[in-house]
């Protein structure tokens, strides 16, 4: 079953783990979001792709939920010393990769091939994809203004309520083989992640908001929510703020035409009404539960 | 006392202490090398105003002779490790001023300011000034080719003999404060550095050259060999191929019409004979050597 999963940062990252636990990585796309992408120090970051890359390889750290295990700051020490740019937490680690992927994106690789590249080395199987090798930027407006997404994220803590979620660039095209394994999949999956700022600037892409409409297979998004909260981050603030509310079906609003199934925590009690109800529990607490849940979710969409 | 120094990496960066330690900084203004400057990874590093900053912050490795002490090296680890640019050796403390400085250049700020800011920050009183702001590239001539100088030193381990050494740009000019401080100097000193890859590049710069030329103050250069031998590196053998010899008459030569005193080792028994001969022991063994080396070159300039 050949299955393609948008995904965004932490959350995705855990389930992308659990999938290929459940069913191989030999079939499985992955496309990540890069609306989160940023510029720090003069280094191109993709902390969503990272995050993938990383869980996917083994190599991230469980308890911080991002970044890498056993990670050093040395460098990031020495920029505050001397009076750098400091407010985004990079690692020595991370920042060697930050480091290969900047250079090569300067000498013009395309943003696809250095991840395709990086995931290689880093022995990963799955394919993983960006939305698009193009500039896609997502901006937050606030009541305190318009911030770009890790400035209200990271930087301000993502305290700012949240009244629309904009993109940066025009009509983007998808990035090479995104479409192409949309087209070939049994089945899409979209990841527990916020779908305001981790899987809309996925559907920012024109063509991939188009071929999930067109699609023939199912779509099944999982709900990041639990209980009506969220696991981690501002999801459920945002969801009560802009949907109205956190219910199932005020998350499956947020992929109106674009899914087939929600799968929900039995927590959720009730909903949605406008596509499927799976409800298992979505909580992945461990990897045994993320292989769990991708199990669910894979028979919910065969 | 007004000193300005002419210096290269590691010999000149523990001279430039020494002198510190001998007459304190308020009155040092140090002209350090940018020939051997390079692009790795997409940074700009500048190995040798590198050496001087961390000496006179008391942050070098002194066993290893370049780069911080207590260095880590994860950065590069994971460089290596997804098939980046490694040969050339960033620590991830090293790596964090790196970032800071190509951040800033690359926003338009002249490597002269952004070097200043940088002494600041790490307390370092002296003036640290590059030759000039402006890209200047010492390029090394072998029978195996022209090999930038990083190829050549690093990647190739200088073991190519040297039949030549050339200074990539036109005319640059002096950064601001060089002639500057030259002019107002009491006394000139060239640090014992390699004349042809340490030196020679800063004279590279026509207004440098040029002011020390029409000089109304001693400049004294201290000759690198000790009993005809290089402490480090190959300035022994450059100065046999190029200059056929490796007595302080062939050291004097590489300043002709540039400098009033050479102070050489104890070993090397005579000469030079064009310009005045200053003997005592050379060898900075530790602080306390360089500051005495420091003291007896300032005697020879007073």
């Amino acid at each position: 079953m050949k299955v393609v999963l948008l995904s965004g940062g932490v959350g995705g990252a855990r389930f992308a783990r659990g999938l290929v636990d459940a069913a191989g990585g030999a079939n499985l796309t992955i496309v990540g979001n890069v609306g989160d992408d940023l510029e720090v120090l003069g280094m191109s970051v993709s902390p969503d792709l990272d995050s993938i890359l990383y869980a996917l390889a083994g190599l991230h750290d469980e308890e911080r939920g991002w970044g890498r295990a056993g990670e050093t700051w040395e460098a990031l020490a020495t920029v505050s010393a001397l009076g750098g740019e400091d407010w985004f937490r990079l690692g020595d680690r991370d920042l060697g990769l930050h480091l290969v992927r900047t250079h090569a994106l300067r000498e013009g690789e395309p943003l696809s091939a250095v991840t395709a590249r990086l995931a290689r080395a880093l022995g990963v199987e799955p394919a993983i994809l960006p939305a698009t090798d193009e500039r896609l930027r997502t901006w937050i407006d606030t009541p305190a203004g318009s911030f770009a997404f890790q400035e209200w994220f990271v930087a301000r803590g993502h305290r700012d309520e949240v009244d629309g979620v904009r993109f940066e660039g025009g009509a983007h095209a998808a990035a090479p083989g995104v479409l192409e394994a949309i087209g070939a999949a049994d089945a899409i999956l979209i990841a527990p992640s916020n779908p305001y700022v981790s899987i809309w600037p996925i559907l920012a892409v024109p063509e991939i908001r188009g071929a999930l409409e067109a699609r023939r297979v199912p779509c099944v998004a999982v709900s990041p929510l639990v209980g009506g909260r969220a696991v981690k981050g501002p999801a459920d603030r945002m969801l009560a703020r802009m949907a109205g509310g956190t219910t199932p079906e005020h998350v499956a609003g947020c992929y109106s035409g674009l899914i087939d199934a929600l799968v929900v925590d039995e927590s959720d009690p009730t909903g949605p009404n406008a596509v499927r109800r799976v409800a298992t529990k979505t909580l992945m607490t461990d990897l045994a539960a993320s292989r769990r849940l991708a199990e669910r979710v894979l028979e919910a969409a065969a």
